[in-house]
């Protein structure tokens, strides 16, 4: 028998119990991500469409009649909200593993730019950008935030994936791969958020300036102007090594958080990801206007730049989510490691084992990045009426044995590979490892054939 | 045809032409991790019983003829040596996030230190040590070193498992599990290693020093002595903590590994795990001295102790492994893991990006980890005559696409998840990632069926 009324699951029996419910995943613990919330053991959630319409004990939340259902079991695993990389620049899988080891300029100036300025095209970003969007599924990543270059391919490849995303045109006063001319680097941002912006209810176009020193102030103010009247987020790297201090120090007299404010960029608009060299006057600046960071761990020690300041970021309560980078300073893009050493490497740096404990670390690679990327109304947490962006973690492995606390084991046992399941906007992308948007081995083999016209 | 003589792969076809092998890996990139030498794309490893006896280009490693034949595929996968696992506490499994995000003396006292008062026995030891076993397994680790209580069950599992391992009983100058009166540690230590001294080929008993602080100078140098007479490798906490630094200092006046030299300690046979807090002279004195060192990053992260100086260890030449410590502190035995994050982990912390190069960390977690460990004429690199200690790392998924760099694939893109096939000893013991040797379900029950009653 269904009850009539609201329950403490959220679900109206009476508005859904006579529609049959399109998606079904039961069995395992659930891990909300509400703020407060418990673990549900034995849980299940009703999707309907592209929306959780209830999530709560399997008991208390029975499968409306009617139709057909499509069952996802989640027997000895955790269910999650999916994972929000909230900073990468998808396409550069095609770079993985080209350039490791080397001092950070020798790196982008003598192999990333030229690599990039020799073999991007829209043919390469285009399947650069599915074998990103490929690993991202597999990893139990569901939402993005991008910056890149030939970004239409990046839309394209995100759409066809089935993923969730901020893809955002690269803005930089030099040449580059699709704007050879910087002056109309404005414009063709301008072009790219007209193109897209009510392409699809997934897809969030935007506007990812290179960082403070790669573009003028007048760059940036236009980024930010143009960024305001579409409403969409501006992403720039910010504070991503010392030299990029000194050298904004130099021009402005300022630190580059408080010289982005006087630009009028430090708003909640602005994703500043990286954020390694910021002092306490400009995390506050950053926290009191609503800005957002993005926290890039494993890029900033691959790169040798430093280690952001977690424990004071966390005190400030500034709004943060967790990003792999590009996959040629990472090298891959497992939020699951990603989590794991951004807990570790805060720990270690500030010798305090409580400066970054393992569920503000989850929040930061849900939540915390849903928030950032300005769409914590719609995901980030499994709740109801928020879009079904929701993972399966396997707990068959070794490695999670025994289970203590799901969060401790999500984030310091777990990794990507052990993602069986995952949903997007209701629709599943991956059925026990199995992909169903995309051909894995047609990208993984068109990718192959591109790498090997790539050398410098 | 067969050629008649030695030929360039190190095969002896003369000798070995009429004896069927009973093991062929083949078809992907081999790296052997011999000092110079190149991958080997399209290799053939040739195994008879327990040791390699051929290794070259298929093209030039013909089968012998006669006899039945079991044969690992690994074509789009790379072939290399087991992963050696230089610090563990194998059966700690058993307290995988049990205790996490808390001060190192909290976690130690009053979590970890009563959890296993509590709860270790032989019957726990054993079930956890399995599990970890299993673990390593699954991870690709072929080698392990362990030190803990109630050891005679370590060496069940450890041999069951079919793994190699310097398999040490725990010295501590406080009652410990197993060794109610700290007055019988040392002659529970000896009756260990004449117990297993010429039980296996595959596993050496040993002693493990807990550390300078924890053990009297009376206590470490008679466990020296002791394993100076049975020719085995005395491994020690060292240099973990600045507590440990302080005590020392002020009850000898020395730094640690200076007082384990003044004790006789340092030698070729002193395993010294951690050394975090080590400084020039005493990396100096370890080096003089040949003693061994081993790199416990993500523990020393996770516990915030500190971040050893791999530049400077590296630059001396000092011999070093690579080790997960238990999983209490890690919390899993992925070696691949624990590779990324060294390399990055060494860059961030000296602000170079080149402290820690991909093949030396690769290094460290084969051959250097073997050398540690005394076993180096016996397993770490693929060569003819050498135990068959060796892995298959599967390259089908999308984090491992394109390929540039075998080696950086490894270090920064792979993780335990992508090794299909473990053997050692010339035994299979996963293939096609189901496991040969051992139980999966049963050991996962077991662990799990403990788990309930751990409690504090």
């Amino acid at each position: 028998m269904l009850p009539m009324e609201s329950n403490d699951t959220g679900l109206d029996y009476g508005r859904t119990s006579k529609m049959p419910v399109d998606l079904v995943i039961q069995g395992g613990t659930a891990i909300t991500m509400v703020p407060g919330k418990q673990p549900i053991h034995n849980a299940r959630v009703l999707i309907k469409k592209d929306r959780i319409i209830a999530i709560g004990p399997s008991s208390e939340t029975p499968i409306p009649q009617g139709g057909s259902i499509e069952t996802v079991d989640a027997k000895d695993a955790i269910i999650m909200p999916g994972l929000v990389n909230a900073h990468a620049h998808t396409a550069m899988t095609l770079f993985r593993g080209f350039a490791d080891d080397l001092p950070l300029k020798e790196w982008l100036f003598e192999r990333i730019f030229p690599a990039e300025a020799n073999f991007l095209s829209p043919e390469t970003v285009y399947r650069g950008a599915l074998l990103g969007c490929i690993e991202m599924i597999a990893s139990g990543t569901t939402c993005l935030a991008d910056g890149y270059f030939f970004q239409d391919q990046t839309v394209r490849a995100v759409h066809e994936s089935g993923l969730r995303g901020l893809v955002a045109q690269g803005i930089i006063d030099f040449p580059a791969p699709g704007v050879p001319d910087p002056k109309e680097n404005i414009r063709m941002g301008q072009d790219f958020l007209e193109k897209w912006h009510h392409f699809s209810d997934r897809i969030t176009p935007g506007l990812f300036c290179h960082s403070p020193v790669t573009c003028s102030a007048k760059t940036l103010r236009r980024s930010q102007k143009i960024s305001q009247e579409f409403g969409v987020p501006l992403q720039i790297h910010l504070s991503e090594t010392l030299t990029e201090v000194s050298e904004i120090l130099e021009i402005s007299g300022k630190r580059p958080a408080h010289y982005l404010d006087q630009l009028g960029l430090v708003n909640a608009h602005l994703i500043a990801a990286h954020g390694v060299h910021l002092d306490e006057t400009e995390l506050q600046c950053l926290h009191k206007n609503g800005a957002k960071l993005v926290h890039v761990p494993e890029s900033n020690m691959k790169l040798a730049s430093g280690i952001a300041p977690l424990d004071r970021i966390t005190a400030i309560g500034l709004t943060t989510g967790l990003g792999t980078d590009g996959c040629a300073s990472n090298n891959n893009l497992d939020l699951f490691g990603e989590m794991d050493t951004a807990a570790k490497l805060a720990k270690v740096s500030t010798r305090n084992p409580e400066a970054l404990k393992a569920y503000r670390v989850l929040e930061m690679a849900t939540l915390g990045g849903a928030t950032a990327l300005g769409l914590d109304k719609e995901t980030g947490s499994l709740e109801r009426g928020k879009k079904a962006d929701i993972i399966v973690v396997d707990l068959k492995s070794p490695h999670l044995c025994p289970m203590f606390d799901p969060v401790s084991a999500l984030v310091y046992s777990a990794g990507g590979a052990d993602v069986k399941d995952v949903v997007v906007n209701g629709v599943p992308l991956m059925r026990e490892k199995e992909f169903c948007s995309l051909d894995q081995d047609e990208i993984m083999a068109k990718v192959r054939e591109i790498s090997k016209r790539i050398h410098l």
